[in-house]
Order: C-alpha cells, then sequence, then structure tokens
C-alpha cells in the first residue's frame, strides 16, 4: 500500500489545527501594540496622551482581526460541506494556514510603516495568498467529490462559494491600487470592504427587496 | 443562492475558536510578569524581595484570569443552549473573541499604570465591551430561535442569563466608579465582585435560604 | 431560575479549555531558551560552546515540560470518568488551569536562578498548587457524582487517583526539602521522581512480580 | 487497582492537546521574523530593501511549517487508526510533542547561525527525534493492538506507515550530511526532500505508471 493513499484524510484533526492556527494569531496580533512605558508617565494626561497615540495601531488591529475573521469565516463555512479528505487537500489546508500564520508578521510591519505604499503591497499579498489557497481548497474538495451537499443545492453552494472569494479578491486588489494615492486611503477602502463582508450590509439591502 | 445565507453556520468550529482565543489569552497574561534578571541578585533575601516586589503584577494576573474566566464561564454556559448559527451570530461572536484578545493589553497596561484613573477606566471599558457582546450574543440567539432550550424552561433560562449580565456590569461600573477615589480601591472592589460571582459566595447564601 | 444553577456545566468545553490552556503553557516554556546572538559567534567551535551553555536551560525546560505533562495526563485521566460539571466544579477547574498558566513564569524564574534555595521553593509551591487543585477537582466531582464509573470499580478507581496525588506530592515536597543542601541535588530528586512517574519504572516492576 | 492502569486512556484528549502544540508551535515560528524598525527607514526603495533582506528567515520559516506540517500529517494519519491508548502511549507521545515543542528554538537556532554547519546539525537532530518518537509511537499502538484496522488492509497500512518514517528519515540525514560541503546546501536539499513529500511529485509519476 501506498502511504500517499492513507495519509492526510483526519478531517476532524484538519479542522481542529486550523481552529488552533487562527486561534493563536488572532490573539498574537495584540503583542504588536506595547504598553507605553511607566517611566515615561507622570500625569493622567500624559497617560490619555500615550493611549491616543496607539490608535494607528489599534486600527491595524481591528483591519488585521478583520482580516483572520473573514478568512475564518470562509473556511469554516466550507468546511462544514467538506467530509473527506486526501494528502493532498490536506496539503492545500496546511498551506492556507501557512499564510494565516503570517499575518501578524504583515500586521506588524504594515503598522510599522504604515505610510508606505509597500507595506500596503505586502499586507495585500498577504490577502491575495489567503484567497488563492481557499479558493483551490474548495475546487479541489469540490471536483474530488469530497462534499456532502444534497445534490439540488450542490452548484448552487459551490457558485455562491466560488463566486464570493473572486468577487471579495477583485475589490480588496481595487482597494489595493489605491496606496498609490494614498497609504491610509487605500487601508480605509480595505476596512471598508471588510467591514460590509462581516456586516453584510450591502447584500441585506437587495435580500430585503 | 446568496453566500450570506450558508456562511458562519458551524457551531462546532465556533466554539472551538472561542477556546482557543480564550486559552492563548489566559496564558499570554503570564508574559507580563518579567522574571528578575540574575544579575541584579546576590543572597537569598534579595531573590526573596525582588520576587516580592512582583506581586502588584501577581494581583493583575489573577484579577485578568478571573476575568477571562468569568467571560469564559459566561459564553460556555450560553452556548450549552445555542445549537444553531448563521452569518450575524458567528460576526457577533467574533466580535466578542476580538474583546477578549484585547485583555492581555489591558491587564498589562494596567499592570503598568496601577496607580492611574485611566488605566482603570481602559480596563473597565474592556470588561463593558465584553459584557455587551456577550448578550447581544445571547439576545440575538434567543430571539432567531438558535436556542434549544425544554419549553418550560425557556423564559426562565432567558431571563437567568440576561439578568446575570447587567447586573454585572452594573457592579463592575460602580466598581470602577471608585478610581476617582482611589485606583486600589477600585481594583479591589472588581476582584471582590468577582470572586462573588467565580465562587458564588452571596448567591449561595440564598439559595440555603 | 438562578443562573449558578446554569452555570459551568459544559464538560466539553471545559476539557477544550484545558486543552488550550495546557498546549500553550508547554509551547510557551521554549520561548525562555534563547537563541545565542549571531554578532557573538566566528567559529563552529563557539557556536557549539554557546549550545552547551544553555543546558541548564534545556534541563529546566525538561523538567518544566514533563511537570506540565504529568498534571495534564492526571487530570485526563479524571476528566475520562467526569461527565458532569456544575459552576463549582468549573471553577475548580479554572484555578487548576490558572497555575498551570502560572507554571511558565516559575520555570523561567528557577531557570534564571537556579542556584538559589528560593526558587526552588517558589517551583515547588507552583507543583503543590497543583496538586491540590487537581486533588480537589476530583474529590469534589467524586462526591457530587458527575463521575460515570462501574459500580464494582468505583471505589478501587477514587483510591487510585486520589492515592496517587497524596504520594507524589510527598515525594515532591521530600525532593523539594534537599534544596537546603544544594538546589541542584533538589531539582534532579524531584526529575528521577517525574522519570518514574511518566515511564512508570518502580510500578511496572511491581506489576510484574 | 493501580493508577497506571488508568491513566492516559483519554485518546481524545491526547488528539486535542497534539493539535494545540502544534498549532502553537507553527504560529510562534513567526514571532523569529523581527519587522524592521521604522526610524531606519526613510524611503520606499529602503523598506523594500529592508523586507527583502528577511528572505533568509522566511526560507527557514517555510521550512519549519513544512516540518512541522509533515510531522502533524503524519501523526493524525497514525491517529485515525489509533483508537485506545495507555498510560506508555500517552507518554510516547507527549515526548514526541517536546520535540514538537522546541521546533521553534531550533528553527530559530538555524535561521541566526544559517552558515554553521553545527546548527544544520542541530536541526537535523531535532527532525530525526520527531521521526524516532513518532516510529515509536506507531510500533507501540500497532503491536499492542491499540489500532483498529480491517484485518485484510492491517499488515499493509503498518508496512505503509513503518517504512514511510525510515525512509524519509534516511534521506533527511543524508541531505544534512551535505552541511560538510555548505549548509546552504544542505538545507536546500532538506527542503527539496520535504516539497516531494508535501506534494507528492515522484510517487505521483509511479502511481501514474
Amino acid at each position: 500500500m501506498n502511504y500517499n493513499k492513507i495519509a492526510g484524510q483526519n478531517i476532524q484533526r484538519i479542522d481542529a489545527i486550523s481552529d488552533g492556527v487562527f486561534a493563536v494569531a488572532m490573539t498574537l496580533l495584540v503583542l504588536d501594540i506595547k504598553v507605553p512605558i511607566a517611566d515615561a508617565i507622570r500625569t493622567e494626561a500624559e497617560l490619555a496622551e500615550a493611549f491616543f497615540a496607539l490608535m494607528p495601531k489599534f486600527l491595524v488591529y481591528f483591519l488585521s482581526f478583520m482580516t483572520v475573521g473573514i478568512f475564518w469565516t470562509g473556511q469554516s463555512t466550507q468546511s462544514k460541506y467538506i467530509e473527506r479528505s486526501n494528502r493532498k487537500l490536506n496539503w492545500i489546508t496546511l498551506l492556507f494556514l501557512l499564510f494565516v500564520s503570517l499575518l501578524p508578521f504583515s500586521t506588524a510591519f504594515l503598522s510599522e510603516h504604515i505610510t508606505f505604499k509597500f507595506a500596503v503591497g505586502i499586507y495585500w499579498l498577504n490577502i491575495l495568498l489567503l484567497g488563492v489557497t481557499l479558493y483551490i481548497n474548495w475546487r479541489y474538495a469540490y471536483k474530488n467529490n469530497f462534499v456532502t451537499i444534497a445534490d439540488d443545492q450542490k452548484e448552487s453552494v459551490d457558485s455562491a462559494i466560488s463566486k464570493r472569494i473572486i468577487i471579495a479578491q477583485t475589490l480588496y486588489a481595487a482597494g489595493a491600487m489605491f496606496c498609490f494615492i494614498s497609504p491610509y486611503l487605500s487601508i480605509g477602502i480595505i476596512i471598508a470592504i471588510q467591514i460590509n463582508y462581516a456586516f453584510g450590509i450591502i447584500s441585506n439591502r437587495k435580500e430585503k427587496k
């Protein structure tokens, strides 16, 4: 028997390692917000000032938590349908988790160099690679019949998941382009896209129509 | 099919990511207690002195571990009843976890500036946001019939969970107000409230009556 | 309905948060072993020397990993029988996890001050508090009928678990006493006790007889 | 009843602690890639330069993530068949996890001293110890009938898992030997071996024949 035929099929463990990596990534992000040191602070006003000086860090933190949250939601939505796995799907997931685990770096990099196009570009590249691996994950699982969906819903679920990733990535890429005008504007647009996806403002309106 | 209709329903994964974030938050807190460096220590007495100088840090650590523990207990109590989810409930939970992941920062901030009202205020704000998102989490799940409770217990469980959050938050807010007299007093009162909730001293007396 | 009657019964989540805290504690310990900086190293021999200079750190690391492993094994052995929970058992477990999460500190403290009795004492105190809370955890669960064991095995399982903690703690306390002769001797004896428990050398001999 | 007869049988918890340790190890690795500090950077070109100067760190990161991924895949493949446990198997797994938790150190050590044979040797030693404990884990579980496999597949599954570890370790050892020519060459060969295992290039060709 070929080892590759039996490896990577432990779907419960794939879910568990994913949640673990996501949870650590979410929580490590906060280590980038350094507490102002006591020696430099003498009055309440100075402490408040030092705190509000951290606001750009909090902004980036919020951005990154949403990024991690969006991709976690995306992956957990997919994984509800994916009930079998093989060695290749296992490794596609691990590659996706590699880019999740790089987010604390990209976030800290952006946070430290928020006025530079290059930093926005690196952050966007991380988001792109997350999108690409998540997309490959779904398409591979779907094509190899690792998913369990009622037959009459199969195509529409597939289309909904695939479209979502493509449209979101197109918007992120467009948002990232604005860094050539202003990195702050670019980050603002990316956050706006993410808030829309997280809270579904535009799509909700459509549903009500 | 609209993607938003299928996203965020993976309730097992929501529980798993929650436990992951809580576990890391609980454990990261300890990194704030820095071990005294060997060079400065020559005798047993000096080492003991350096250790006991860390007591304010341990106090804040204990406070924070209880805070995390109380909200973990609160969320796990709710989640035992919540058996379904949608995209919105998914994001309410993630928002709650965002504030959990901020606790190591608020804790370190309070620990470093324990004599300042402002630091107590930030810590309290974190507790407030945890309470608000946990409350919204329950009310949203309850109103949208995502909970599974025997019909004759439904209202009393709902009332017990909702009341608990509101009363606790009222007490925390009152405790935080004491920082205008003394930050130490304020922290002392918050710890007293938490010990009461953790070990249920007052409510136990009531039960026995 | 009293909130305290419904809180803390989510036994799956108690297991999950425990594994999370243990996993982070196990892995954080390694951060205490600092990699020697490149600037100071010019030859293979210097690098090897710098590496072997870390051996006391590795020794303490090994000690701590075994400590965490022993208490994790102890708790997971108990939890296999504990199938129900209430708010009090929930908080006893959280208190136990508080002492687990303090281990990276106690370890770093011992590692930095390995020649001091006081550092051995603090480390032993941490082990003692772990043992005490684990013991209370079992006795409380057992007395309140939260355990599920076949009737004819009930007493012998209870006795085996209780005795194990008491005997182990007695040995640890004895081992810690040797720090008045030499801290290194004391650590050596504690490691010897732990290796015996982990690999069951003495008890295996008895079984074979 | 002997405590050792009831300890370490909680196979669900063994899986959970494993995923936790692996997840933290995977994510901690990134902390070794330090973000260049803002003060030193004035232009986009300087930032890009500082970023690309981190490439050796990213290379080592990629190497280590693959190492962790390969051993996680190996362990989760085994654990799908292992349905029972005893105290010894429990401790063999913990020993394996000890070496997993040491990987962030070995990685940082290699990353800081990438031009030294000694650093490649330490990294290889870590891989070897992972392989040895994983091999013992399987053989012990198989020999003691802790596995559940259909009778007609039992021997071929056993042979596939055992052979895989032995062949992979032989290749790693060979790759590590090349550090006597050049540490970079040695790392390159190890990465090539790992990519082959992760994406199964050579074995796939064989299957198609």
